[in-house]
C-alpha cells in the first residue's frame, strides 16, 4: 500500500471533503486497512485566485514548501484538493519528484468513460482557474469544449465559493447555488464539473439539469487506485 | 498562530471528525485565517484495545514513529483523536518533546466547568479504555465517579464502535446505541462522556436523557485555543 501526501488547507473543508471521500472509497473493515494518507493542511498558502487574476502574491513558494515537507515525510504521490492551484502543477512537478496525481485528467478521464456523448462543459469554477485555462487545455486534449460563461453568472458561482463554502455558509448559498446550476443547463451544457473543491459541498442541496462531474470525487477515485495497485 | 500535529487514523473517520471541529471552531472568514494542522493518518497503528486487553502487537513503536514525523514536520502540539491511544501517552510525553494536548485532561476540565454539580460520570468507551483505566484516575483527580457499566452493556457499546462506526455502518447502530444511552441515563449517570472518538459520530442519531460530554470536541476547543493563544 503507497503512501498518499495531500497538500492542503485550500480551504480546509475542501480537505475534509477528499479526506472523506478517499476514506469511503477505500473497500476497509478495519482501520489497518485504510491508506496511510499525510495530510499538510495550511491555509496559509495565498489565495490563487488573487495572484492569477490580481497579480498578488504568488502562492507557490508555500505550495513548493507543503510538497517538500510532505515528500520528506514519506508521501509517494501528492494531491491538491484546490482546482487553482492547479495553475502551478508544472511548477510543482518540475521541483519535486514525487509525482502529482492531476485532479483535471482525473475528471476528464472520468467524464470521457462515464458520457462518452459528451461535448460541450459547463466549468464551475473560480475565476482563477477559468482566467488561468487550468481545465481548457486538457478537457480540449479529451475532445470536449469548455463553455464561455455570462459574466453575472461567473459572479455568482464566485460567490457561491467565498461568501458561501469558504465563509462557512454553505446552505446559505443553496439557492444561488441552483440558479446557477439551472442557467448552465439552460445554456446547453452535456455535463457539469465541480471544478473548485468547495463546489460538492454545495451539491447535495441541489437538484440539476445536467450531471455533475465532481473533481474532487475523480481525485479521491484516483488516489485509492494508486494507493491500493500491486 | 501555532502549528498542530495530529496522530491520526484511529480510524480515519474520527480523524476526520477531530479535523472538520477544530476548523469550524476557528474564528475565520478565510481560508488563510485557519490553522495549520499536519495530520498523519496512520491506521496501520496497531489496535489499541487488542493491545491493552489481549496482549496483541503494542501500538507504542507506530505512535512515536508517528509523533516524530510531525514533530520533523513543525508540529508545536500534538493530539490524538484516539481515547484509547491515550493509555500510551505517559510514554510519548516521555519519549517525544513537543507537548500533547490530553483529551482526557480536557474532557474533565469542560465537565467541571459545565456541570459543577455532576458526579457519577457514564464512561462510553471501548473496554481497552476502561480496563487501562485511561480515564478513571484524572476523573477521579477532578472529583467524579467513573461508573460501572454491565458486561451486556459494555459489548452493546464495543459492537457500536467496531461493528458499527469503524465498519462504516454508523447509522444502522443508532438504534443500539440509542438503547446504551438509555441503560447509562436510567442506571444514574449524571453526564456522560462520548469517551471513543468513534461514539460523537452516533450522537447526531439519538437522544439521551443525561447530557453527552464530546471528548473529541473537548479536544479540538482546547487545540483551537493552543494554537491561536498570543
Amino acid at each position: 500500500m503507497k503512501r498518499l501526501g495531500i497538500i492542503g488547507g485550500m480551504g480546509p473543508m475542501a480537505t475534509i471533503d477528499l479526506y472523506k471521500k478517499i476514506t469511503e472509497l477505500t473497500p476497509a473493515g478495519r482501520d489497518q486497512d485504510h491508506i496511510h494518507i499525510i495530510i499538510d493542511s495550511y491555509p496559509q498558502i495565498e489565495d490563487r485566485t488573487a495572484h492569477i487574476v490580481n497579480g498578488e502574491k504568488s502562492p507557490l513558494p508555500r505550495l513548493l514548501e507543503s510538497a517538500r515537507r510532505l515528500e520528506a515525510a514519506g508521501a509517494e504521490a501528492l494531491l491538491m484538493p484546490c482546482n487553482t492551484a492547479h495553475y502551478f502543477a508544472p511548477d510543482i512537478e518540475r521541483e519535486v519528484k514525487t509525482p502529482l496525481i492531476h485532479i483535471v485528467r482525473c475528471t476528464a478521464e472520468a467524464i470521457k468513460n462515464d458520457y462518452p456523448n459528451a461535448k460541450k462543459i459547463g466549468l464551475f469554477a473560480t475565476t482563477g482557474t477559468k482566467k488561468a485555462g487550468v481545465y481548457d487545455k486538457i478537457l480540449a486534449e479529451y475532445g470536449f469544449e469548455t463553455m464561455r460563461f455570462p459574466q453575472a453568472l461567473e459572479n455568482d458561482v464566485m460567490a457561491c465559493i467565498y461568501d458561501g463554502v469558504k465563509a462557512g455558509k454553505t446552505e446559505e448559498y443553496a439557492p444561488l447555488f441552483q440558479k446557477c446550476a439551472d442557467e448552465a443547463s439552460s445554456l446547453g451544457a452535456d455535463v457539469m464539473i465541480a471544478g473548485c473543491t468547495e463546489i460538492p459541498l454545495l451539491l447535495p442541496y441541489i437538484k440539476s439539469g445536467a450531471p455533475f462531474a465532481d473533481a474532487t470525487l475523480e481525485l479521491a477515485r484516483a488516489a485509492v487506485k494508486f494507493a491500493l495497485e500491486k
